[in-house]
């Protein structure tokens, strides 16, 4: 291992210590929140070193954004050696919420802020790979109920492949997101994660299918 | 109309701003940005007046989840008139994502805040109104889910009613909450929220039924 492959691996893991309190400060308050000062002071660095990685607070946070997407994408790209899209579209949706529940910070910062599109505007690169499923994980996803529409399994309503995405997104968003507020919550009992995944996601696809019996293959 | 109702009157008035500049205040900076002295300056009043209203922070929060949560229970109350349970549930869940929509900032606090129940602990009496449907929410929309297992519309692996009610809870959150958070997303173009309303309590729901073709009754 020659001495820049040390450089760049303290590089990366510095440019990762400074990511991750970034997210710790923009959970506890917010973009406001977020300052290159306190980061240096948490990770005991100095505030222009860590302009030495990033060039400013946008930057950063999308550098976040685009690191934590990442990890997601990762996650979905496995599932693309299941062959069925009916089981993929299940799998997904199980490896989301499984996703959502090992990294409930990432998840916080990704899924459940308001108006982070704001914050981070795309670039012209983010735009490019917006609808490469090789790069982007709702449009991994989006392929996936293509496939399944276009083989015809489908119900009338629901072969408006973007809605259905947006509709099996939106139901195990919500499990994923029920778990990270609500998962020690004493006003309602939650069932355990693993039975509400299974649930919801068993109940959401089978309701959009010609032939629900399709279902039993996999589950 | 007596002097004391008008100064009921005012006295509620009052106490709404403040809770209402208390929720601004909570959405922007979690429970630390909350400060007394800094409502009133919000609202033109005086710190220690609000005192005569709210005995502390914690006070002033539980006062907001209370007010809050009362308004989505006289919502759902509307639809007691409803005699199918089956519809019931479909029209609890339309209710349901109008209320996030038409106030997303109540939803924001109420139903994306992560330990909520933290800040502001259960007391007795909101302990007493827990399984009371015509007081909680949760309470009214399961006891519906239950009247519709007990009548033998779900199928077997749908019979757990409170694992039912919060697989139905889960789908509609994740349309209201997709929809706080994305509604103007520029990654990803969310289809009319009506649409995938309707799209995601149609699939939930028949996804659970033991007679998916009940659904044309009130679709």
């Amino acid at each position: 291992m020659t001495s820049l492959d040390r450089r760049t691996r303290e590089r990366l893991l510095i440019q990762e210590k400074i990511l991750d309190a970034a997210r710790e400060q923009f959970l506890a308050g917010g973009y406001e929140a977020v300052s290159l000062r306190k980061i240096a002071e948490a990770i005991e660095y100095t505030a222009p070193a860590i302009y030495t990685h990033f060039k400013d607070k946008t930057d950063l946070l999308r550098a976040l954004c685009r690191k934590d997407f990442a990890s997601l994408e990762e996650v979905f790209l496995k599932m693309a050696k299941v062959a069925d899209p009916l089981e993929r579209i299940y799998r997904i949706g199980m490896a989301y919420i499984k996703f959502a529940h090992e990294h409930p910070k990432h998840y916080r910062y990704m899924f459940m802020t308001p108006g982070l599109a704001e914050i981070v505007p795309p670039t012209e690169e983010d735009l490019a790979d917006m609808n490469n499923p090789d790069k982007d994980a709702y449009a991994f996803f989006n392929l996936t109920v293509r496939q399944a529409v276009e083989a015809g399994r489908f119900r009338d309503e629901f072969t408006d492949a973007e809605l259905a995405t947006q509709t099996l997104w939106a139901g195990v968003h919500g499990v994923a997101s029920l778990e990270v507020t609500h998962a020690d919550c004493p006003w309602v009992k939650l069932r355990p994660l693993n039975k509400r995944s299974k649930s919801l996601c068993a109940a959401v696809l089978r309701g959009m299918l010609k032939n629900p019996e399709e279902m039993e293959a996999f589950l």
